[in-house]
């Protein structure tokens, strides 16, 4: 494997889009700066905005196909982002290239989801593609440690949800939970986030707020895919299901559109806090 | 404290009831049973059911006019069933005689919802109230060991669920989570065991089918309070959500109207099947 090109050097990107805000941010963001885009479309779960950029629509197990395009398009790095339902694997019909990894694949299907994701960035490096976490191309900061915005509070809160986490960690689930007053009232496993807030909203309906949004990367964590991340449109859910703040690890969960997400958090008058491993 | 007394010798049940179908149960299985029944709707969570019995709705932290609601209506013993969401301690507005239990409520409000529930239950049994769990007002069982419908299946699935409630359960979070092929696709906390199998049809729709709803109690779990429980609903939400099964603890989980239960799954081609702990 040749040394990693970093997002400034890279010409064309292909994108492994799955589902959510992040893969049109990616691509928006590579157009501004000058780098080419290619869309792949997994199964399906990008939004019409792909339409805006080059694109092709794949379903899960075509490799092959997946590798010809990253090469006719003259794609030099890859980078995977959005959502993705994992398909059981006896559901995916895999081309001939897909066929001859599926021994592979079907180990890497055992190992979780990180662990998938994971083995998949690795064969696309095997084939001369390097794999560059989303982030690289956006703008995004890692978190600062200390208080972005506000002033810490809800210490135990945070305190007993990086507990839960770290006890979490070991099955590679999600990577946040909700805490208020003492009581964690939701995990984050396959539905993300966003989902997870929308779901502390109508839980809390019509009383009073309170409660802490704690996300931390699992640890061991492979940094070129699904790093954990908050953004302009986490703060507006946090602030929607009432929650008081957010707290994230310092260096390791991504804050895209910094500027953007202080300025979301401080309107709402919601704190946004790093802390250290 | 006086011996409990069981189910058969209650006169009038005294219902903390929040949300969901098992207050109602409870209070229909009562009437068939010729106990009477006086329903407290815990801020206005219970569903219009209640018109049906005697009832009362009284916001959190009305202690005083609970425990003179429970003596004027004759109760002899009271059953807590159903659901709530956590109120914020300074969204309650106590009466007097809540507040002389302030510091006492105050001290739970730090204990997670079990050591709540569990602290409420210890109140009314000071006050004279003896507390029953809702199930033995219930046509139900314990699970049993072993294949109670269908084959077994999913080992693997069904022991890292297993692990994962394990690693949960110093944390007073939910009892329930499923996992599909070898990963954890939701973590149940405070929205319930049929809100998150709705979550789980929704992340799964369209795609083949697969995975195991895995519940069990807390170690150390109140009987008294919150023990996890299994029913046709949970058939009903387990097969739509495309799951291929349902393991619980043997001894530990209760099997709402068993037969039916058991029928239901039968129908809908799934197992279930009960772990020794």
């Amino acid at each position: 494997v040749s040394p990693k090109p970093d997002a400034d050097s890279v010409r064309t990107l292909g994108i492994l889009a799955g589902s959510g805000t992040l893969p049109r941010a990616v691509a928006q963001a590579c157009a501004a700066r000058g780098i080419g885009v290619f869309v792949i479309d997994l199964g399906g779960a990008v939004g019409d905005w792909a339409r805006d950029f080059p694109h092709e629509r794949v379903a899960m197990g075509q490799v092959g196909r997946v590798l010809a395009l990253l090469t006719r398009e003259g794609c030099d790095a890859v980078t995977m982002a959005g959502g993705l339902v994992r398909p059981s694997l006896t559901g995916i019909r895999f081309d001939r290239q897909g066929l001859a990894l599926l021994p592979r694949i079907a180990r890497l299907f055992r190992s979780g989801d990180d662990g998938l994701l994971s083995g998949v960035a690795d064969m696309f490096e095997e084939k001369g593609f390097p794999v560059i976490g989303p982030e690289a191309f956006l703008p995004a900061d890692l978190a600062r440690a200390g208080d972005m915005v506000g002033q810490g509070a809800a210490r135990d809160d945070i305190a007993l949800g990086r507990s839960i986490l770290d006890a979490l960690s070991p099955f590679d689930i999600g990577q946040a939970v909700v805490v208020a007053d003492g009581v964690c009232i939701a995990v984050e496993a396959a539905e993300g986030t966003a989902a997870m807030l929308a779901r502390v909203e109508d839980l809390r309906a019509g009383r009073d707020g309170g409660g802490v949004l704690v996300k931390m990367p699992k640890r061991g964590q492979d940094t070129r895919v699904d790093r954990p991340a908050i953004g302009p449109d986490t703060v507006r859910a946090a602030a929607a299901a009432g929650l008081v703040g957010i707290a994230v690890e310092a260096g390791g969960v991504i804050v895209l559109e910094p500027g953007r997400t202080e300025r979301c958090a401080a309107e709402a008058g919601i704190f946004v806090h790093g802390f250290a491993r």
